[in-house]
């Protein structure tokens, strides 16, 4: 009998339950709100009922091999304990492995929105495209998500909470970030950082084109601030280009300090890859000498083109997430290994 | 029969060759000048002669496991290559795996002198100690030498290029690194940068003790100003206070992105740890809230105290790249296993 995996995408809003075959890819995706003001019991119903009824549907002709859940973070690996969410207000503490387990009466895996979509680009995007199966991803949105794959497997680190690189310093004095430091490079490149800087600029009287955009749609999104970039306003360009310059240096430290061959930038303001990536590229290079000793088309590579350090824009796009879930299960094995706690 | 192995410390001034069982420790160390006038094939044969010694007078009773060497990097892995070594003038380009292998007619393992000096720490100090064998250590010399030991085995990444954490950005336009770069941790927080330090404060007239120190001994050491700020001077207390914000940024950001249970901070500035570890600790409390959640003693460890994140000074000294030499060949087999080069 062939096999197939139920994968959830829960989301501050929306929550995405699907079943999953490698061959076939999303059978069948069940959408619903996520309903955080009837509270995380109400949430964990409506995620159980739809998975239960996925697996009703398929388990007569496909054997069920797991669930697999990807949630905002930050969670606590292997208990499966969220902490302080800021995306799901009121979930502190919230044992959502336990609580499904006991809801569906069979073990799940849980892990973090960026863990799950890294894992999805390496499994199914980039890293499948060019046979990798290591890579860091970042996906920009309201903050900046952060998943390691190394080998194939999530790396968690000692507590599960590795993959916070979004909070790298990038500037020591740099504006206050909600983590509690200052001058992180989600307070640079994440969506939120966008729209304040384009505020700022806005506010300042020296880029008019902004303050058009911002008098016009107070709620402008990232998006129509990239078409006025592309429109050629050389305000808006200018965010863009100091969002690649913050990326620079963040994905810099990541090469010297990892060496790892792919570095993938996913989320929605990755739409504006053409506009921030000439000067991330340029950045990084001037920051990381591994990376210019490796990446495609250096000296040491000895004319292996193939084999040198990537950075570049996701493959999958929103779908990541759920698709991530639903490989979970395939992997979960595999995902509890490399916790190296200590005796 | 029991086994032993053969280590050998290459750095810029010294050579140290030595045997090595895993009970009785090292059997028999020779130590060399580095001949660096004499050209890399000279060191190379001086090298391999007293290996061969080694070899000879202990091959009767045990057997030979395996010769390791710790190099100064860059070292491109596995093919055993230097890359403009600061330290090794002249070598660029250097086979030096294949040279000693061609020399002794036998493999040799090689491994950057971080890397060794990590892996030696993991095995036979504080990670023994601790229970742990995942960690990432400082090695604060002339530069910043970092090894990052991943369930054991030394972390390569794909071109053998990783643990250059030493070039982690802490200050964007801060001073010009010999990287290429600017504003590296190597700048902030290595004995070249205090000396650099201690020299401008000792210029600007405002720090008099340091002057006079400078005056009295252009040579000074860390050492000496380390001694002067035990006995109270201010404005050399003031310079190890800022190496350990530098260093607290730099491994707020290691653990963030790691979350490894275990940050050793060794070489000769490490002899300071009393005077810039308060700096060190807070400020990596402040940048990390990864390491505000899991420091000894927070709330989500439930009580196991033994299982948080430790930022602590290395327990082995000196001898640490030659421990980690000697310790290479038994871990050679899964050395090489981690490196995730493209298909």
């Amino acid at each position: 009998m062939s096999s197939f995996s139920i994968g959830v995408d829960l989301g501050g809003t929306n929550l995405r339950v699907a079943a999953y075959t490698y061959s076939s890819g999303l059978l069948e995706t069940i959408l619903l709100p996520t309903r955080l003001a009837a509270g995380r019991h109400a949430v964990v119903e409506d995620m159980c009922q739809a998975i239960r009824k996925l697996r009703s549907t398929y388990a007569m002709q496909r054997e069920l091999i797991g669930v697999g859940i990807g949630t905002p973070g930050p969670l606590e690996l292997p208990a499966g304990r969220l902490h302080n969410p800021p995306n799901l207000p009121g979930w502190d503490g919230f044992e959502l492995r336990v609580e499904v387990e006991n809801c569906l009466d069979m073990p799940v895996a849980v892990e973090s929105d960026a863990n799950v979509a890294a894992l999805a680009e390496c499994v199914l995007g980039s890293g499948r495209t060019l046979g990798i199966d290591s890579l860091c991803m970042l996906t920009l949105g309201t903050g900046i998500g952060n998943g390691i794959i190394l080998n194939g497997k999530v790396w968690h680190g000692a507590h599960g909470m590795a993959g916070e690189a979004g909070h790298i310093n990038i500037w020591p004095n740099g504006p206050a970030c909600g983590c509690g430091s200052q001058g992180c490079l989600e307070m640079y490149a994440s969506a939120t950082a966008v729209r304040r800087i384009a505020l700022e600029a806005a506010a300042s009287g020296d880029a008019p084109a902004i303050a058009a955009l911002a008098k016009a749609n107070p709620d402008f999104s990232t998006r129509d601030l990239s078409d006025l970039a592309e429109k050629g306003s050389p305000d808006a360009k200018k965010i863009f280009e100091d969002v690649g310059w913050a990326l620079g240096i963040g994905i810099g430290d990541l090469v010297n300090t990892l060496n790892l061959p792919l570095y993938v930038v996913g989320g929605g303001l990755a739409n504006a890859w053409s506009l921030f990536s000439p000067t991330l590229i340029a950045e990084a290079r001037r920051r990381s000498y591994v990376y210019r000793l490796t990446e495609p088309g250096s000296a040491i590579l000895d004319g292996h083109s193939n084999a040198g350090t990537r950075i570049i824009a996701a493959e999958l796009g929103a779908d990541s997430g759920l698709l991530g879930a639903c490989i979970l299960p395939y992997t979960m094995a595999a995902a509890t290994e490399n916790i190296p706690l200590s005796s």
